[in-house]
């Protein structure tokens, strides 16, 4: 395998595994947070609004832990500076 | 195995396990948001519309994590661009 | 192994492994959420109809990310856009 | 190896591993939700209807994921389109 | 080692794993069902019928995925269409 | 090694991971069950009757599951179609 | 290593494999189930009979299958058709 | 490695992990149903002889899979079948 | 490969691996913390602020260990000191 | 590596693997039944002797297991006969 | 590879696995920390100043080991003594 | 590598497996047993006594599996027979 | 590779493995002291010093498991003996 | 690599992983008694001292295991005597 091969095939892999790796824990914290604001909420309906607003900034929260691997990800794929190296080394 | 053939082989590889991986942390999330907003709903019914509205918004905020994967896995299979560079380099 | 065979090769085996695997987090989520949804049932019949329709979209949602991985499995198997380049690639 | 053997060997493996990997989520899932609906009728007889009904779209949705994992099997052993291409391939 | 054999072993180590881990899942579930319906029948003696046939059906249920299990197995071990063509390829 | 002994090797291993891995879920799962039966049968002693045959009933499809197993266990060391067809083709 | 060896080789690791993996489902079910029984007959000495007969029933059950994993790796020590099948072979 | 040499080597290895390995299992589940029989001593001391004599009933069932793995081991040190064959073979 | 190419793939693979990896504790953690908080707030509205204020404190103490992982995964791609010291080196 | 050293080397291994897993149960076993002694003890400090003989007996019970790979282990590193063999064998 | 390559990939390596896997154990200790201390202001809410003094001595105890994994991976990125020795050695 | 250096390899990485892996055990074990003391003696001050006693012999019950492996390790460190074979035999 | 770039190598990975690996064990450990603190204190406000006191002696004893490894991190980054070793031998 | 190097190699390795995986049982199970004795403590706080001491003698007790763990590390850094042998017979 030539240079420039290896490193788009660590490329695309890395990149798919960081996002499906790291959908894990957030999915699953998401998840929790959610149903535990769920049954707050039919507990106390009064409370409805100042829950809703903990639950959303919690789930932007652990959404940012998400995005980082999304963003990660993405950079892998569309803006990898090992690859531009490569490639301004190869001249191609 | 020449390169087109190994990054052939890693997008479809890494297509497969991005959004198989990627089906299990939001599936277990859902699941658990809705079971608790079932529950919540059979406990308290006048305060079903929140509910269902508080569980929609997590359900995609959770769905969404599902998203990059698949949208992850659709670029390394259609769109991929380490497979373009190649197939540019190769004249092919 | 010929370029022509390994992506064959692969193709096969993601695609059983991005279907089955991608079976477990639904299934398991969607048991949690039927599960649920029965006892709230038992517990509130009068509600059964909110209930069920909770449910249903839960397990439409929930089904979706099974749905992905069955999808990306097909397109492997039947409309693999690598194989086709490689048969266009060799003439075949 | 030959090409041809490569690719009935993985086809065999796929196929069982699909299989048997996809029947531990709904296996697992359908236990639960049938548990859950068992204990439900026991505490409230006379919903047995509404929750046997209930119960059986919940299995069947479940049971629809470990159905894709044994087309995907059948597929992989009786209409594998790579096999059949390797075959014209190679003229046999 | 010979095309010949390594379908064979293949076959053999597959029709092994596929109904020995296929059957994992289906008696977890199964357990469970049954343990639910055990302690739901000891709770609602009066209900015992109904109960009874609501576990069957989903014992049914749930058996089904280790069915397909050994139904892929027996086909590995007795009906394997790569093996036919192996063995009629060869000329043995 | 050859033919002879490969096919030998593997269908002795394949033999012992079968029954072995083959027992765990079949044990787990009836000792869930008749947890569950002799709890019952303690908290209502009366239906002890009903309980032991849906025990036993359970018991036997969950131990269906250890069958399968064993039989296809029991196939690979005194009725294997593969060794028999090498045992043919090698004229031994 | 020749082929005589190979067989003794892997039919002494499967026999050991065999039964002590084979132990552990069957331990844990038996445990259980052992526990449930006397935590019954202490909640209701009265129905002792009883529930020590439901517990060897079912103890014998679940030894069942750890009794197919000792008499596999008793055949594949003592009575190994495949080992009879090489030595004759062989000559030996 | 000679053939002596790779049957000791195996025949060690397997008889350690044997018994190690089989210890797992019966000594969680020994523990288990020992902390179950004290804990219903403690709640009816009466019945301390009938929960004794289950106890040890069902603690002597269990140790049986832990005394089938070292029986095992102990044929695998000092009477392995396949190590006297070997020795046999090559007249040592 | 190159000194160049090895360097840079380990620093894709692991620049992925370390804010895949890293986003699981962190958001399982904040997904606990979170549930924790929305129940209190529905148990005791009137401490909303006081809960609110520990909340966020702990969630940026929480995803301080992301974002370290997140910085690393950074300094990895773009502020590289091996990456620069090896383009030095090489004159590139 | 001499045959001499092959058995040695995994001889060393294996001993000490079989004392390390095989204390992994036992220790968790006598954890649990410990446990529910103490508390058993302080909840009817009157049954102290009939609790502290049961205990006893199910600690030396469950401790056998863990000697039987101490057994194992000091027999490998002590009396090894298959080293025994080889020294023989090798006349050193 | 030359040792100059080598230690730059261990190096950058070990930095991400170092900081990603010690950010496991401390985010999910101290979102069981917060999540404790946020139940207990709820329920005591006089008590929020000791309670937060408390949690925030924990969390800093706990971050401390995430303090210690980070510290090293700075010190493997940017103040790497191998890396140093091998520079002085090679005159570079 | 020579014979007396791979069994030294083997028995430093041999001590440190056997003595960290057999610790995970019994301080799990300990640590339970620890807890369910201190609990009891704060339920029942006045039997504190006994349950010391009863704690201090569970204590170094379950200690004695981790000194085996300390000891193991101790004898593969300074009393290796195998080393000393070796060097007997190498005349060192 | 050189005998100085193996041992420089290995020591990079093992005091990163060392240092966040031992970070898993004493941060699930703290956090659940520093929980069950907190818990106690909300409950008994009185006690808090005491309470504080035993907390942080218990952290204090938790975290040497914790220096311990990292100790041996810097020992092996900054102090290693065999790279002093390796580096007097080799005269550099 | 020279016997030299491979020794100081595997003595790096394994006195890292040795402390490292040492100090995961110890850390939870002092976590666990010490979470005890707190509770404990804040339930009966008269009784403070007894369970003070108790608990500082099984945290002892405790830490003795991750204390092997440290001493066979040290001696494998500082006191190893294959690196001793193997230096004198070097003659280095």
């Amino acid at each position: 395998m030539s240079d420039f091969a290896i490193i788009a095939v660590i490329s695309i892999f890395t990149a798919g595994l960081t996002v499906s790796f790291g959908a894990l824990g957030p999915a699953l914290g998401e998840g929790r947070a959610a149903a535990s604001a769920i049954a707050a909420i039919a507990q106390q309906p009064d409370a409805a609004p100042t829950l809703s607003r903990t639950l959303f900034v919690s789930l932007a929260m652990i959404e940012s832990t998400a995005i980082y691997c999304f963003v990660v990800s993405m950079i892998l794929i569309f803006a990898n500076p090992f690859w531009d190296a490569v490639q301004a080394a190869s001249g191609q």
